[in-house]
């Protein structure tokens, strides 16, 4: 891992979010246009602080398929887009019922219920007039790069695990329906982003195979994180509601296996997530820094 | 205007509902697909008795440019597809609390408020999905198509007109701001339709102006009728809860100008739809008996 200098690391991921911030801008109507109501709950929530892991892990894919940064920015802000959105609608009173996200109070609770729909509506549809903006290339067309994007953030994965997190509150969960839930809510858009990253640089088949493993097992090591997180940080440290996942029963990892198993988990599915570099030769050390970060991170 | 013989029409729109219905059946995942929640609340929605105006438009706005049924369907049904879901999302108890639609109890009665927001945001998502299908011709690209299906879907068009109405209840409706919200709540869509029908068919610039004047045109007419229906029929009639924009002081025609004068600006608006046809030379008889029906219709 040549970039294992966490100094390295955290001015890569500098540059990288502000580039996206600067794309994002550019992207989102001002917050003088009208209605002016929902361009500033747009915007109130993309700039809310958001560290930008998914959009960066996209970037950096691009990098490791030697791709050219401004090719994927477009895929890159469609995919915080709707990672925004998704926070918005689950933070509602109706499905999660969060106060906080990222230390601020959440959308809903600054702009009202029929605002925070709308403006989760209004980030999904922006998501794909800024992927229109994606270029096709020899192997994949906008339309491939647009159908990942649906199909990802659809009823059969990210949807999916919404559904079954809502339906499996109050239940003791079960590991193959903890993995479900992870695999969708969470584990599907992290490889889209690997995958778009790839796409965007006209990654070869088998590139795009080592990014789909990669995003895949970094995904789900993300999720059993953060429900770590959840059960031992506090709410100052997390910049949400901490302890949340126990006091509504949700399904977690360390509620179903315990936390010492759990931590176990996450370190086998990073260094699977490793191993799935292996094609790349080295020139993914943006994506193995990530992947160290996203373990070792506090919040 | 050769197809006015309502039994020609209602044969026309029969038939062409059927294949809607036909391809959005194939396009959304069966009601036993995990999770069934969603499906079966997004079939709810989907298969409730909506008339299929919009996907009819599309197809008839292809027909008028010589085009084919088949290559306008996978549009047709994404413009379905957002229809329902800003119905879903648009009768919540934050928005405007409806408990009935097309007869039915809305989806949050059915499914409950979580589950209700979550349809909305797959059928959202799904329209994009379905959306890629559609084939590139030698003017546009799928690309161009699906931006003209989210600009218009966005902030600045579909919900910027729902901001709007959301904003202005309880305010005594001015002219142009009823105009601004009628463009964007209903026009727009409808606009898109028939660009969309006409872009399937590889129309020229000239057929895309004329299609963009008849649909903006159409599109106003239809929603200062659905005002007016609101005020003189009953619920039965329109299948939904009657008289409710008044009763929570909606920006509508009949509250700002009267019941006589709607009338004769929505007949002027017909009278304007009808002259924009006239590139086509008669060619376009099924948007001219749509445009007949929806100034006719009583529900």
């Amino acid at each position: 891992m040549p970039l294992k200098d966490s100094f390295e690391l955290k001015s890569y991921t500098r540059l990288r979010a502000e580039q996206i911030d600067k794309a994002l801008n550019s992207f989102t109507p001002s917050a003088r246009t009208k209605p002016k109501t929902i361009h500033r709950s747009m915007r109130h929530s993309l700039f809310a602080g958001g560290k930008r892991i998914r959009p960066i892990l996209t970037l950096a894919a691009a990098e490791a398929c030697n791709g050219q940064i401004d090719k994927a920015i477009p895929l890159a802000c469609a995919i915080e887009c709707i990672h925004t959105y998704s926070l918005i609608h689950d933070d509602l009173p109706a499905l999660d019922d969060d106060d906080f996200r990222r230390g601020k109070p959440t959308n809903h609770k600054v702009f009202g219920e029929g605002v925070a729909i709308l403006t989760g509506d209004a980030l999904l549809t922006q998501a794909f007039e800024i992927a229109c903006k994606s270029k096709p290339t020899s192997r994949y067309s906008t339309a491939d790069m647009i159908h990942e994007l649906s199909h990802t953030s659809g009823s059969l994965n990210l949807i999916a695990g919404q559904i079954a997190d809502l339906e499996g509150e109050g239940q003791k969960p079960t590991l193959p329906k903890l993995k479900y839930i992870h695999e969708r809510k969470t584990s599907a858009l992290l490889t889209c982003c690997t995958r778009l990253g790839g796409m965007s640089s006209n990654c070869t088949p088998l590139q795009l195979q080592a990014l789909t493993d990669f995003g895949y097992n970094i995904g789900l090591a993300f999720q059993v994180i953060d429900d770590i997180l959840d059960v031992t940080q506090t709410s100052k440290q997390l910049g949400k509601t901490a302890g949340k996942d126990e006091a509504s029963s949700k399904s977690t990892y360390p509620a179903a296996l315990g936390l010492k198993k759990s931590e176990k988990i996450a370190l086998e599915l990073t260094e699977k997530a490793f191993s799935a570099l292996k094609p790349f030769r080295g020139k993914a050390y943006a994506l193995e820094a990530m992947a160290d970060y996203l373990l070792s991170r506090k919040n």
